[in-house]
């Protein structure tokens, strides 16, 4: 088991990586301070629940705890206030107080939405991320929990740091191929930004970390997660530096935005995003082969590099309006240097992007 | 205009209390550094509005700031997630951006769900609050926000604090008979938990209070206001000594979910509750005619102290078992020893609580 902490001050925690920790979440729970006297709310979702719940449900119940379980649909639309109050509905049902923990078990939209659950009942209680996807190193590390409204993604949430993080690798093996590649879309994503050696690790070792190779896998996850949480605890609220974390993502989320949320994984949009970050790089003389170089990373791992013909550069800069990346009416990207270095610009005009959502069309 | 300054380290911020300061909101919201660069959410409701909306927007404009309003019904009803999700649509579409600040101008409700909306749109926004009730003097110090689960109520909150509250005591000139007294309720209970000399204060001056005389509606703000202030100076996050101000709140808002959340104003259903407190003091054997000395105050506010005939004592009961102030399932009360000063009390048999309710209903 490899052990990552996260430092936050009082708010500090560690992760946890490595095979079979889900039979320790009883122990590692009560090893954590939370309170065998109270219920606690575990949350997963309906693809995830058949192969891991009953364990995590024994292996806490074996340790002396009473849990209560809601299921959720599979998928984005999972994080909507509807489902959060239904969550809630279980969370007052069961009887959770204020010495409570509500427990995600599942990828990034169980993590969001059970954590901005464990953020706002009764004023917040005690979190505990489970992670089950590769994305999930990204969101489960910085305490950054959400729901989408109908109009933007995300834009309903809080901090809310988890008191810790379990990632047991095995889970990953029920992973669709189509959500390992959406996940290593946030792993590159972390070279990208801050470590250009483990991001043409991550080209370089793809074809093993699509295979879920444990060893790759578990090298993988710990350097995102690493990146990750160096970037939180030097911005905990995201007032400068955390913005980096952003790179793709003003871009992703349109996408997002107008797929319905449901058309693109997050990790296929903000692969597009990234994509479209280096030919915004360019497109103001930042820098040269940029994409070339972007493009190649992301494609090695399976992921879109292209907006699809149908969908409309409108819609896209229209999404963009309600992204929560502009700042006092100006527009603010994160644009790459070179790989493994990123720039937060302000001031990038709104023709620049949208040349460059045409041209994200353009090369596919 | 009166100063009061409440602690909080770096989240601390001034209570402004006095005559004519809606007129000052512009120039007080510059002071505050509240950007005049991005957009800025109203959140009042129906029967504030024609009152002091427009004014409010008129001098915000007059110091270069735009703001959008959102207008909600009056009442209890509107502290709900529907009613949530649409202020947030407002946000969205008036494109308020993480350098935005959220407006509370009414009682408790507006302050509440604006506090919630201001705690949650983009992970956190600025808050004002400007109280428009009695009432608020409590609601608006403190920094706990929150809307109601169908099951419970203030459920799903937060700790989120304004950086400014701004209390006008010449709105309070437009507020009903019936919400004066209710708002004097919490002021009589800040009394009752912690200075008895202001509690007798209350009872003596009660007629001028509910006559709304300027100089006794000052005095006793302001003191209101610095004995909730100072509790929450010791304690913001409610891990001990906030708790005192849930005197008479947990039989209090059993009455409020059992009426639907309409029948009794808050301010009513806890003068019952309090009463039920110094009832359950007396059942415990902590105390002597605190009952007589109780209803005494509360009666001289024109405030109920009996459980109306045809409400269930198994609802109230029931309606309990879903209060946060159950901690690992132990029932815990806010029991006076004397006018002034109250105890936390642990494992209070619920027995006696149910005689308690039973004895509200027959004092009728
Ligand atoms: N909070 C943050 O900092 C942060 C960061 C990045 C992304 N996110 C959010 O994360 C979400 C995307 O996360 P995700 O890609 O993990 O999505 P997800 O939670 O929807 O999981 C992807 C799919 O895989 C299924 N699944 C999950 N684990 C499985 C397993 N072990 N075996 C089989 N199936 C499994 C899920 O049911 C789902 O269908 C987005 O909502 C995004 O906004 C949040
Ligand atoms: N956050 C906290 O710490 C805290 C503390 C105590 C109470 N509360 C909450 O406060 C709420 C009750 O507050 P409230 O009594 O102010 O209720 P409220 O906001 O509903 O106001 C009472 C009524 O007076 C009207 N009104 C308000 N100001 C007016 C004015 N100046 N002129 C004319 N009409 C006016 C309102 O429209 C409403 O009908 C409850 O929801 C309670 O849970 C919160
Ligand atoms: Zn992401
Ligand atoms: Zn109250």
């Amino acid at each position: 088991m490899r052990t990552l902490q996260v430092e936050l001050g009082e708010r500090s925690y560690p992760i946890y990586i490595g095979s079979g920790l889900l039979e320790k979440i009883g122990e590692l729970s009560l090893e954590h301070g939370i309170s065998a006297k109270s219920p606690h709310l575990i949350v997963t979702d309906e693809r995830v629940a058949p192969h891991y719940l009953q364990m995590v449900e024994d292996r806490m119940a074996e340790a002396g705890f009473t849990t209560v379980s809601h299921v959720v649909p599979a998928g984005e639309t999972s994080k909507s206030l509807a489902v959060f109050e239904q969550v809630m509905t279980t969370a007052i049902q069961g009887k959770l107080d204020r010495s409570s923990a509500v427990f995600a078990l599942g990828g990034g939209v169980v993590g969001d939405l059970a954590g901005f659950v464990a953020a706002t009942y009764m004023r917040g209680v005690t979190f505990v991320q489970i992670p089950t996807t590769i994305l999930a190193h990204d969101s489960s590390v910085g305490g950054k929990v959400a729901v989408n409204h109908p109009l933007a993604k995300n834009m309903i949430g809080a901090f809310h740091q988890p008191v810790m993080v379990l990632y047991d690798v095995d889970t990953l093996s029920s992973l669709p191929a189509r959500d390992v590649s959406a996940g290593l879309s946030e792993m590159v994503k972390h070279g990208l930004i801050l470590d250009e050696e483990f991001a043409y690790w991550c080209r370089d070792h793809a074809s093993e970390l699509l295979a879920l190779d444990p060893e790759a896998l578990a090298y993988g996850l710990e350097r995102g997660c690493a990146i990750k949480a160096d970037v939180v605890s030097q911005d905990e609220r995201e007032g400068g530096l955390r913005a980096i974390l952003n790179l793709g993502h003003t871009i992703g989320h349109a996408i997002e935005a107008v797929g319905g949320y449901g058309r693109f994984l997050h990790g296929e949009a903000i692969s597009i995003g990234m994509a479209g970050s280096a030919l915004l790089a360019e497109t103001l003389g930042r820098g040269n082969h940029l994409f070339e170089q972007t493009r190649e990373m992301l494609s090695a791992l399976n992921l879109p590099v292209v907006l699809p013909s149908d969908v409309s550069v409108d819609e896209i800069m229209d999404a963009m309006q309600h992204d929560k990346k502009f700042t006092e009416g100006r527009m603010v990207f994160i644009v790459p240097d070179q790989i493994g270095k990123v720039s937060i610009v302000n001031d990038v005009p709104v023709n620049a992007v949208r040349s460059v959502v045409e041209q994200l069309k353009k090369e596919g």
